[in-house]
């Protein structure tokens, strides 16, 4: 049994769904990656729950549309954040 | 390369130190510790790093004294509700 934070999941499928899937990200190494997910992550509301729970409740929160849409718009923010100013060495 | 919630790595060793390690939690089951783990990093502000950064950021954050009392102040809370009304299934 451990917990588990929902918004990381939801940030972690939205980043993956909206931006690396289609090619919407700047730089997509792993640094810029990283960082995208803490800054986002950091600006948004922790939901932990314990995984013997998880299950139900983590499908409850994929439908909602207001966190989703809250982590939409976080990432959008961190994502032009991390392009403008990225921490990666150049041409690494 | 992951992120990492500093304030999960800080609930973690203080539940451990303050109140597992001093036999102070009323149950100490699996349910039980996870459900006051959850409790207290809902009402904390999540610290996400990304893991290269981590160790050093980390250990200025275990060093943080603010950051320290706010999570005792929300394991306190936390143990008292779970002991109040626990999930676990009586003599489980």
């Amino acid at each position: 049994m451990a917990v588990v934070n929902v918004t990381e999941l939801l940030v972690q499928s939205a980043l993956k769904d909206a931006y690396i899937g289609k090619g919407r990200l700047t730089c997509d190494c792993a640094r810029c990656v990283e960082d995208i997910k803490a800054i986002a992550l950091n600006h948004l509301p922790p939901h932990y729950v314990s995984t013997d729970q998880g299950v139900a409740y983590v499908k409850a929160q994929y439908i909602d549309p207001q966190l989703q849409s809250d982590v939409l718009r976080e990432l959008a923010f961190a994502a032009q954040t991390v392009s403008s100013s990225p921490r990666h060495i150049e041409g690494s």
